[in-house]
C-alpha cells in the first residue's frame, strides 16, 4: 500500500483546479472508495473533473495500478502456450471475439477472454453467447485455468475478484455521464487485462459513429495511452484502430450474430468479419511469438471450428443446438433502384437496441432472437422492392420506433452512384 | 411545473460538453433531485460540470427560480413595516448580523433575518447566539412573523420548508468539492432570500483570502449576478465589496464574538465593526425606503440595544447571564517592538475553528466559549512582551495546532515601518 492519509475534498480540489494527482493520493482515493470510505457522490464529482480536466501519462499509469491493486490478479505461467488476449473498444455487430478466440487457440496461443455485457447500443460478447441453448458465462478461476490448459479458449464473465474498484467505478461512471473520459476508458480496460495476466494483448480501438470515440484523433490518444500501459506493465500490447462508421458484417443481436461467427468458422461469412478476424488473430500470434503460423489456414482447414464446438460444450452450451429465432419479423424493402451509399453505425445500434437485443439498465434481460440483418453494405446496388433490412424481435409493439432510429440511418443514391470505400483497419499502434 | 420529461444524463452531458441547460432541464433536475429521481452522484457530477463550465445569467435564473419552487415562499405582506436583509457570503470575525438587525428595526424597518451555522474556517450567526444561554433557533413561521411584527428583528434557522432543493444540494456540494462555484453559491444565497419575501436586500460580498471569493473579479462577479437575481425577484437588492484579507473587529468565536457584538450595541466596540454595521444599516434603510433616518443614532441613544435585548428575550436567551468562557487560554507575546503588517484571515479563522468555534461535519458541536482574541490590528505598534493573541479553548490538546496554524497569519515588521491600509468597503453595486 503506497496511499498515505489524504482527504478526498483535497483531492477532488487538486484535480477541479487543473493539478496533477499524486501516485499517493491516487492511491489512497481508489482504496476509500473500493472499501467505501470515499462516497459515491464524490467519486462521482472527481471522474466529472478527470473527464473535463484530463490526466497526464503518470496519472493514468498510477490510477490503473491502483485499481489492479484492489483485487486479485489471475497467473497462467503453469500454461505450456503462451497467452494472448483482445480487447475491442466495442462497437456494432462487433462480433469478432466470438470466431478470434477459437482461431487463435488452434494455432497454439491460449486466448483467456473475459468478456463483458452489452448496455446501450454495442452488444456484449457474453450477450450473443447466452443465445446457444445451454452455455454459461460464469466460470470458477480454477475452471478457466483447466479449460485453458485443455481447449486453449475459453471466453467468460470476469470474476468479482478482478479489479472491483473498476467494475464499482465503471458503475458509476454509467449513471453520471463520465463515461467518456480517455483517462477513464483506458485504466478500466487495462487494469481488468493486465489484472487478468495475459501475456499479450491486442486492442482493437474502433472509430466512427457507433463507437465511444468518434474522432480518429481521440481513437489514435485512446490507443496510445493505453499501448503505453500494457508495455509499462510487461504485457506486449498493439492496438489497430478500426472503423465503426459502418457496423461489422451483416448482422447486429445476438443468436444472429453467433449465426455469423459460425459461418465464419466454417469458412465463409462477411469479408470484413473474415479481415479483422484474421488481422486481429495475425497480430496476437505475432505478440505471443507465434507469428510462423497463418491463422487463415486454420480457418480453412476446420480446426478452428473444432476448438469453437469444444469451447462451447466445455461451457455447458450445445454446438449443434439450433439458436433462438425471435417470434416476429419486419423486412424493409428497397423503394428504387439505385447504390446504398451509407449505412451508419450508431442507427443500426440503435435499431437493435430498439428491438430488444440489448438492455437499458444493468439488470434488463436482452431477447435472444432480436436484432437486425441488413441484406446490403455500402456500395452494394440496391433494386426497388428488394429486402434491404430484417428486423427481428419477440416484440412487435417495438418495431415502430425501431423502424424510426433506422429510417435515417442510410442512404440510397441514384444508380452508378460511385461509392469509396473506407479502409476497415486504419492504422496500427505499437 | 414547467419541467417537461428529461434524463438526467441527458442533462449532465449537456453541460459537461459545454451547453447551456434549458428552462425546462433545470426545472425537470431540480425537481427530479428534491424527489430523489436523480441520484446524488448524478447531482454532484452535475455540479461539478457547472463548477468547470460555469452558467449563463438566465440558466442562473432559471435554476434559483427552480430551488424557490422546490418549498414554501413566507409572506411578510401583513406587517406593517417594510422589510429588509442583508446577507454576507462569510467571513473570519463577521458578527456584524448581531448588532445590524437590532440595529435596523430600531430605524423602524423589520429584519427577518435567516441565518446558518458556521462550516469550515467561517462563523455561523447561529453558532454565536448559542452561546447566549437560553437563546434558541429554532422558531416556527408564525412565531417569526409575530416577533417581527412586535419587535422588526428576528435571527433563526431556515425552516425546512424554505427552499428544500439547496438545502440537500448545499449539504451535497459541502462534501463533493463543488462549494466554489459561482453559479451554485449566488443560486444558493438568492433562492433562500427571495423565498423568505424580504422586501430590500443587502448584500455583503466579502473578497480575501478569509472569504469564499479569494480575488476581487470573482467577488464582483458574484455580486453582480445576485444583484441581478434579486431585482428579478422584485427585491431591491444592493451589494457591497468589503474586505476580507483581515479579520473583522478583534475577535473570531462565538461567546467572545458576542461581547463584541454587544460594545457596539452598546456605542463601543471596534472601529471597523461600527464601520460596517452603520454602512450596511443605511443600505437597508436606504433600500426600504427609509434613509430618513442615521442608524448611527439609534447606536448612540440606546433604541439599538433596546430591540437586541429584546429579541434575545423573546428567542428565550438571558441577554443579562454572563457568556460562557472556556476552560483554558494561552497567550501569544511579541517577540519584537515593531509594526502589524499583517494579520491573515484565513489564518485567523482556521486558529480559532482549531480550537473548536467551529466544526468539520455538520453533527459536530461547537465549544461556545473558544476562540482567538487579537489584541492589535494592522498598523498597529506592538512591543516585546506584550500580548498580541489570546487563544481560548475548552481542550488544551488543540494549542498546538491552532499555534502552528496562526504562526504563519501575521507579520510584525521594523518599528516604524509604514502600512497602507485597505479600504474596508472597498465596492458598491446596485
Amino acid at each position: 500500500m503506497r496511499a498515505g492519509k489524504h482527504d478526498v475534498i483535497e483531492v477532488i480540489h487538486a484535480k477541479r483546479d487543473g493539478g496533477v494527482l499524486s501516485t499517493s493520493q491516487i492511491d489512497w482515493v481508489i482504496d476509500a472508495y473500493t472499501r467505501g470510505d470515499v462516497a459515491d457522490e464524490q467519486m462521482a464529482a472527481l471522474a466529472m473533473a478527470i473527464l473535463l480536466n484530463g490526466m497526464d501519462r503518470r496519472e493514468i499509469a498510477d490510477w490503473t495500478a491502483a485499481m489492479i491493486a484492489s483485487g486479485e490478479r489471475m497467473d497462467f505461467s503453469s500454461l505450456t502456450r503462451p497467452t494472448a488476449d483482445k480487447h475491442s473498444t466495442g462497437g456494432v455487430g462487433d462480433k469478432i471475439t466470438l470466431p478470434l478466440a477459437p482461431l487463435v487457440a488452434a494455432c497454439g496461443v491460449a486466448v483467456p477472454q473475459l468478456s463483458g455485457r452489452g448496455l446501450g447500443h454495442t452488444g456484449g460478447t457474453l450477450d450473443k453467447l447466452e443465445a446457444v441453448p445451454g452455455w454459461r458465462a460464469q466460470l470458477s478461476n480454477d475452471e478457466m485455468l483447466a479449460q485453458l490448459d485443455s481447449l486453449g479458449a475459453v471466453i467468460c464473465a470476469a470474476g468479482d475478484g478482478l479489479a472491483p474498484a473498476d467494475k464499482k467505478l465503471y458503475a458509476l461512471r454509467d449513471v453520471t455521464g463520465t463515461v467518456e473520459a480517455i483517462p477513464l476508458i483506458a485504466s478500466s480496460i487495462m487494469s481488468k487485462k493486465i489484472a487478468e495476466g495475459t501475456g499479450a494483448l491486442v486492442l482493437d480501438v474502433k472509430v466512427g459513429s457507433g463507437a465511444f470515440m468518434k474522432s480518429l484523433d481521440d481513437a489514435r490518444e485512446l490507443a496510445e495511452v493505453m499501448v503505453a500501459l500494457g508495455k509499462d506493465a510487461g504485457v506486449a500490447t498493439v492496438a489497430l484502430l478500426t472503423d465503426m462508421e459502418t457496423p461489422l458484417g451483416r448482422t447486429a443481436g445476438n443468436a444472429i450474430e453467433v449465426a455469423e461467427s459460425v459461418e465464419v468458422l466454417a469458412g465463409g461469412g462477411p469479408a470484413d468479419v473474415v479481415e479483422l478476424t484474421v488481422a486481429l488473430a495475425r497480430e496476437m500470434l505475432a505478440a505471443a511469438g507465434r507469428d510462423d503460423i497463418d491463422p487463415a489456414d486454420k480457418l480453412a482447414d476446420g480446426s478452428a471450428m473444432d476448438v469453437w464446438r469444444a469451447m462451447i460444450s466445455a461451457q455447458g452450451g450445445d454446438p449443434d443446438a439450433p439458436l433462438p429465432v425471435a417470434k416476429e419479423s419486419h423486412v424493409v424493402t428497397a423503394t428504387a433502384d439505385g447504390v446504398l451509399t451509407r449505412l451508419d453505425a450508431m442507427a443500426v445500434g440503435m435499431t437493435a437496441w430498439r428491438l430488444g437485443a440489448g438492455r437499458a439498465r444493468k439488470e434488463d434481460p436482452v431477447q435472444a432472437g432480436a436484432g437486425v440483418v441488413w441484406h446490403a453494405r455500402p456500395g452494394d446496388t440496391v433494386r426497388a422492392g428488394e429486402p434491404l433490412f430484417t428486423l427481428h424481435t419477440d416484440t412487435p409493439e417495438r418495431f415502430d420506433r425501431a423502424l424510426a432510429t433506422l429510417e435515417d440511418g442510410y442512404d440510397v443514391a441514384a444508380p452508378g452512384t460511385s461509392y469509396d470505400a473506407r479502409p476497415l483497419i486504419i492504422d496500427r499502434l505499437a
